[in-house]
């Protein structure tokens, strides 16, 4: 049996390419879903997980409809534009019969409490279901057993502002909150997702797989692919949440993460939702930080994809 | 006959190298110097300029005091554990018998229309006299050819806080204020500057070099290389400043210095005095940004080092 995992997101085009990682990920219990609101609504994001776990054979896994806004704001619409009016890219799952509950937040805490010291929080959305959890359970971060979060830009830029990340921009009050609650957290940035990319001739396997996952993941990317056309110049895709969800899984193995002082930018300026990170140590191997908490990976010991594909296509 | 130069700075250890630069390049006419708070107060700099100015032969050079703080707020102090409590690492440069003039923006206002068309400005301190020269003069920006800025950082991590660089964040509203007056502007950010080092070889050279000034560089030099040993973990130095005066001199040629959205964060938030540059186009070769006003260098030909020691060895 593997190791249970929390997952809280946004699905969202690379959320779903997430958790058919961690689906197929032999690694992982899926423990429970919250959605939040981010690439899509936090309802529809909850349709598109209960459907998309039903196709793999996983519909006894709790979801629970989180956040529909940010804890002091407005829901800002979402990324249409990305991930598809439905946030999947336009296609269209297999309607199954179950209905989330709420909330995500006190999924997240009774969850911490069944598996105390053994649940891994994996966030691939926006944070604030999870600032909601540690506000509520103020005992949870000494409850779980780490937190992964897709979210930030060190050096890399961002891709909502010139220097802000979508899933820390769309909730800067929560993702501080987060990253201060002093739980043992890793933070995955854009400087290693946009490292890693999916190609074209990945998307033709997954199309051709025998498994009715990787087909819809495969059909979902050809909108995404075309968004990634102005990143990179050609048609692929950044692999954000599924990297996450990988060394959540223990899938991938950082090789170079050190513990920084994260700060995130909470105010109205053009450095607002950024991820103030402190890598003056940078020429001098990262001396240690006696107040940082987080640690921000940098380097994994080899490239993505590969490995994606092999657990995608594996069962 | 070189270029007509106006310096504005703060010296400043390398400041200093700078000056001793702009000195011995025979493209360069250095038609006047304006001080600023920084490094060091304006008024010490001012003596420091002066003092240097003397020993290389240039007493003909007028030098100007300017800004002794920021457009709102007080001197923040200086930078003694960098560049030493008199700005030029405890060094005693033989006392000139000349006095500053007031005030350097003014000292630049006259220069642009004496040498209408022809003026490069080159700043390597707090933006603060240049922002007041264009609140005097507001057809300053169509007066001047280039002007070319030491300051910020792009993906680099700052070197005042993780994100911020010395000069901006010790005026961040005059900055905001040069970056958008609509001159030729190119910024030279700690991206390229921390990549290009003097090394104790080098130093050992310049202290064995018949001029007294390349002399005078090479004992400054001992202090601001003990103090980069944090950065580098060896004895040695970033060329800011130098470089920047190499660039206006057009003694190096940049390579890579595309034209990118550049906002300075004026809030009082842990991104003061970023210099926030759009990068993401960096991809697709950077693709033309209908706002952009200024360029940022990135890249030059070759290594630096070796090209400065030509100069400042060779009269």
């Amino acid at each position: 049996m593997g190791r249970p995992v929390y997952l809280d997101c946004d699905t969202g085009i690379d959320d779903s390419m997430a958790i058919a990682y961690l689906m197929a990920h032999p690694g992982v219990d899926l423990v429970g879903v919250g959605t939040v609101f981010g690439n899509i609504d936090a309802h529809r994001a909850a349709r598109n997980t209960l459907d998309l776990l039903a196709l793999g054979g996983h519909d006894h896994v709790p979801v629970a409809v989180g956040a529909e806004k940010l804890l002091a704001g407005a829901w800002p619409g979402g990324a249409a534009h990305v991930h598809g009016d439905n946030g999947i890219g336009g296609v269209d799952l297999p309607h199954c019969g179950r209905e989330p509950v709420s909330s995500a937040a006190d999924l997240l805490i009774r969850l911490a409490h069944e598996h105390e010291g053994d649940l891994r929080v994996l966030a691939i959305g926006p944070l604030t279901n999870l600032a909601r959890a540690v506000d509520r359970e103020p005992a949870l971060p000494s409850l779980v057993e780490s937190v992964v979060v897709m979210g930030g830009a060190a050096k890399s830029p961002g891709n909502v502002t010139p220097v802000a990340e979508a899933n820390i921009f769309n909730d800067p009050q929560a993702a501080a909150r987060v990253l201060d609650a002093g739980w043992p957290l890793t933070l995955v940035p854009l400087d290693l997702t946009l490292e890693n990319t999916l190609e074209e001739s990945d998307r033709a396997v997954l199309l051709g797989a025998a498994q009715p996952v990787p087909r819809a993941v495969g059909a979902m990317l050809d909108v995404y692919f075309s968004f990634y056309t102005g990143t990179y110049g050609r048609r692929c895709a950044a692999l954000h949440d599924p990297l996450a969800a990988a060394i959540a899984a223990g899938g991938v193995t950082p090789t170079l993460a050190p513990a920084v002082q994260i700060v995130v930018d909470e105010t109205d300026g053009p450095g607002r939702g950024q991820t103030i990170c402190d890598l003056r140590g940078e020429r001098v191997g990262y001396p240690a930080q006696p107040t940082a908490r987080n640690r921000l990976v940098l380097e994994i010991s080899a490239p993505f994809a590969p490995h994606l594909m092999e657990v995608l296509t594996s069962r």
